[in-house]
């Protein structure tokens, strides 16, 4: 997605040769004229799918899902990272690995709100690893819903992530691929549909 | 806001004398039909100030203030409740006490994202106790921004935080007041401009 592709390149700022910031406008501070514009693009690329929920994940995955999920007519279920008192009853659960953070979670979400019925688009901000996002999946197996597929704003195409995820048979629609990139010469994204 | 009163008795699940569950609207799944409903109250309400910035706290808060934002047509900054290695760099810094979870947490936000330019405008989507929002308010002063007030989903009146926070002059407008509730006989609302 073009769009996307030009601010990362105008706001974004490589850190070594895999960190990528883009708190300016996705992840701490939100861009949300950008959101509706990468809502609209992943309703373009899942519109022959009868989406009824879209599932994310806390913290930053949440803005851009609400946001597209008005271009879906559909309501937003986010995982929860721990489980807080004001949650009762049978939870689905999946344990997430954070490479940002150096640790193992939980995520959890209430089986009310996720079951066989429902046919689900996952979205969130970044696919690195992909630990996050096979969470999940996972989530939606357990819960017997069928996986339309996963709509990522910025994957980096140089981890093992999407490659892993799109071996598995699920689809992953990323709004922009980042190649390679160095605090040198900047991003470099994949031309389209090159893996 | 007659809308949100309506839903909050339909779905929200009253718990001993103090716990509202609505979470299968508001803060684990989410409506964004409701969200866009609420986010033209808050433009509503505040018109007359020339917002420039919508600050919340992560994890909850965010849905509400991105589809807010697009009524404002301004960001969303969101203060998270732990440092992270993706922020570095000046923050502005101030301590939660989360009743939900019983422990003091630090919410934090770039300075990159919050300064004297700006005119702010608070979401959240509970106002109890006020220790969150304190928290919040607390970033404004310090980032030297203009404060124009909070906007609040719904407001437990029986709890301290709402008047505490309007005594000091802040101004806070809650969509939904809940004057007191009980698992017989469910929620009763504040009558508008009722304290």
């Amino acid at each position: 997605m073009r769009l996307l592709e030009e601010r990362i390149r105008r706001d974004g700022i490589v850190r070594g040769e895999d960190v990528l910031k883009v708190d300016s406008f996705l992840n701490h501070q939100m861009d949300v004229e950008l959101f509706a514009e990468m809502g609209k693009e992943f309703k373009r690329l899942f519109e022959r799918e009868e989406i009824t929920k879209i599932l994310t994940i806390e913290a930053s995955g949440i803005g851009i899902a609400c946001v597209a999920a008005q271009c879906f007519g559909v309501p937003v279920v986010f995982a929860k990272k721990s489980k807080t008192k004001n949650i009762e009853g049978d939870v689905y659960t999946s344990k997430v690995e954070s490479f940002t953070h150096g640790r193992v979670y939980d995520i959890i979400v209430s089986k009310k709100f996720l079951g066989p019925e429902d046919k689900v688009l996952l979205i969130d901000d970044f696919l690195a690893n992909g630990a996050a996002l096979m969470g999940l999946i996972s989530l939606v197996w357990e819960s017997g819903a069928s996986l339309a597929g996963a709509g990522i704003c910025i994957e980096k195409a140089f981890q093992p992530g999407g490659e892993r995820i799109r071996n598995m048979g699920v689809r992953v629609e990323s709004l922009a691929r980042v190649k390679c990139m160095s605090e040198e010469t900047g991003v470099e994204f994949c031309k389209e549909r090159e893996v």
